[in-house]
């Protein structure tokens, strides 16, 4: 029998500060099992309110250790992190949009694109069309057609079963893996996925 | 000039999951290091009553996923891992054992000890006096000494100024960590320790 395909399923929603951290961490992974990337946009507030999951106010001395440990984070793997001056942001359509451009084969280009226009250059405007349209050009995408794709009931009904498959296998926050049905929560878990990736 | 040494303080609860991880986790990087480990056993609930916080209801699926992470970290690791049925304890007891055992020069076999017995043996009784007394034996003490420094004032201020000095430090979690005064909490940030200590 021949070997299953290393896998993971990565489920992310720009919004989240870890997942950009996640997509880049998860790269070098990659590379090493030639693992195959699957990835699955959901729209992570969605999540949180079917979880009845509110974040709490935490004490104030945590905020500024979470904060320098994203800067220990962007300084250890060389990322031009910065925390974003509008936070959170809406991520609807900017999901939505991935999947218009998973459909147009460019998937993993733009989501490089608009991890980086949030979370290095802070630009918030991929939480709309403008900012997305840009992207696409930047592509050397039809513009007119990408607008219209990411409107259509179609694509609006990918994400919403995308966000219910997540719901279903048990995802609770983002970054979320899995490496055939193991989960894997948050950015600090690549040597687990990297170990179950080894066994898989 | 000569060097400053290497060092960790750590600030360790017995009552801690997460501790007791990174109590084996530092090992290997404080012999890497050839550094000095400062032990600060402080009271973490007091700590959570001083920031008003409180451990949120948590989804079922991510209480499952705690689990499950916890469980690989003890297969990864090679650690004897098992969540005590007795849980929460009450932690202050062997806090202040902890530094009679401090006096006597047994402090690291001391954490050993009730270390392995909570979280490895499913034992709780190191939350009061008899498991402690117990373990005093082990280590070969006098036990009537050591019952009798637990319950006396210098050793009850020493674990209140203890606390007292976590919280200016802006200790919000266990475990945590200072290599010089950066702050690191959790056990899954035991890469950047090892980094720091590198540049240190």
């Amino acid at each position: 029998m021949p070997t299953a395909p290393k896998a993971i399923d990565f489920y992310w929603d720009i919004g989240s500060t870890n997942t950009y951290f996640a997509w880049h961490l998860l790269k070098p992974i990659l590379a090493k099992h030639q693992a195959t990337l699957n990835l699955h946009p959901f729209n992570l507030g969605f999540v949180f309110r079917e979880h009845n999951y509110t974040l709490m106010e935490e004490p104030k001395v945590k905020l500024i250790n979470r904060k320098r440990d994203l800067q220990r984070w962007a300084e250890r793997y060389n990322l031009p992190f910065r925390m974003p001056d509008r936070f959170p942001i809406k991520s609807s359509v900017a999901l939505r949009a991935s999947l218009v451009a998973r459909e147009l084969d460019v998937e993993h280009a733009f989501l490089d694109k608009i991890f980086a226009r949030y979370w290095e250059q802070n630009d918030p405007t991929i939480s709309g069309v403008n900012g997305l349209l840009e992207v696409a050009q930047e592509l050397g995408l039809d513009t007119q057609h990408f607008e219209e794709r990411m409107e259509t009931k179609e694509i609006r009904d990918g994400l919403i079963r995308s966000t219910q498959t997540a719901l279903q296998r048990g995802v609770f926050g983002a970054p979320s893996f899995f490496v055939g049905e193991e989960l894997y929560w948050g950015k600090d878990r690549m040597e687990f996925i990297d170990d179950q990736l080894a066994l898989a």
